[in-house]
């Protein structure tokens, strides 16, 4: 199936997709948040073609994700690190794992996340920034922001989104 | 470039990946959310072609991401509803509709989110479910959990996980 270039349409979820939408993008964010930095070390890890990863991770380069840092100039070598853009990915990762641990992790979930201030290995919630009460999707509603272009609202029943 | 399915890697990322990875999935759940059940609703609103939404639709289906519940019998018609477990992908979309908000929506975001209770258009963040606080990359620690199977710590610097 060809791929669609989701840089055209005014959501920010389409945004987000053209991103880390890439089968192998979210797995190269998740290791570099693990702290994997080199080449050797993230194929090793994600059994990934080299052609392929060298790919995604100049793909990720462009994007402001990752950045080539040198670490040796003789020979010059690189390494890839998350820029802030790229660890602001960090609720994402954290969102997918949580769902994937609770819907399609039958063993229990393969990692286990603590807390380091309260030490409990438990998981993270959506909260509101404003008030701290739990958010769900009932609990919030939608309205036209200033970058809206594509008229969602005009074709959908406004009075029930998130309604599920 | 062939798509790899993940559903061997015994990592929770990669299962949700399995499941919303494909570039259509998360748009038609983001749909979902906002009310929109009916086959046209979606092809219009998506631009979608008829052939691939088809597609996506019988995948959710099978994952139970979506159920497809008839609204009437003569003619035979259905729509399609998220399941629990369609409901439980909210958190991921809130995450990435906020980072594209973030570092992809030069004009603004697209949409805004109340929250019905304050009644502010806030974000949602991530907080820690036992004591409350608010969490990010240098707030956690990993640990191998039941389901870890891959010796995923074996292979990197324990010392650093989410070391950016």
């Amino acid at each position: 199936m060809e791929r669609k270039s989701f840089a055209a349409m005014h959501c920010s979820v389409a945004q987000c997709l053209e991103v880390v939408g890439e089968w192998w993008t979210m797995l190269i964010v998740r290791d570099a948040f693990w702290g994997v930095r080199r080449f050797e070390d993230f194929t090793s890890r994600l059994g990934i073609s080299r052609n392929v990863l060298a790919q995604r991770l100049a793909h990720l380069v462009d994007l402001g994700v990752l950045a080539k840092v040198p670490y040796s100039e003789h020979p010059p070598r690189h390494e890839y690190r998350l820029t802030d853009k790229g660890r602001a990915l960090w609720p994402v990762l954290t969102a997918m794992r949580q769902w994937g641990d609770t819907w399609a992790a039958p063993d229990g979930p393969p990692v286990v996340v603590e807390h380091r201030a309260c030490g409990a290995a438990v998981g993270a919630v959506m909260t509101c920034a404003g008030c701290g009460e739990r958010l769900g999707p009932r609990d919030v509603r939608l309205r036209p922001g200033p970058g809206d272009r594509d008229e969602l609202f005009a074709t959908t029943d406004a009075a029930v989104p998130y309604g599920g």
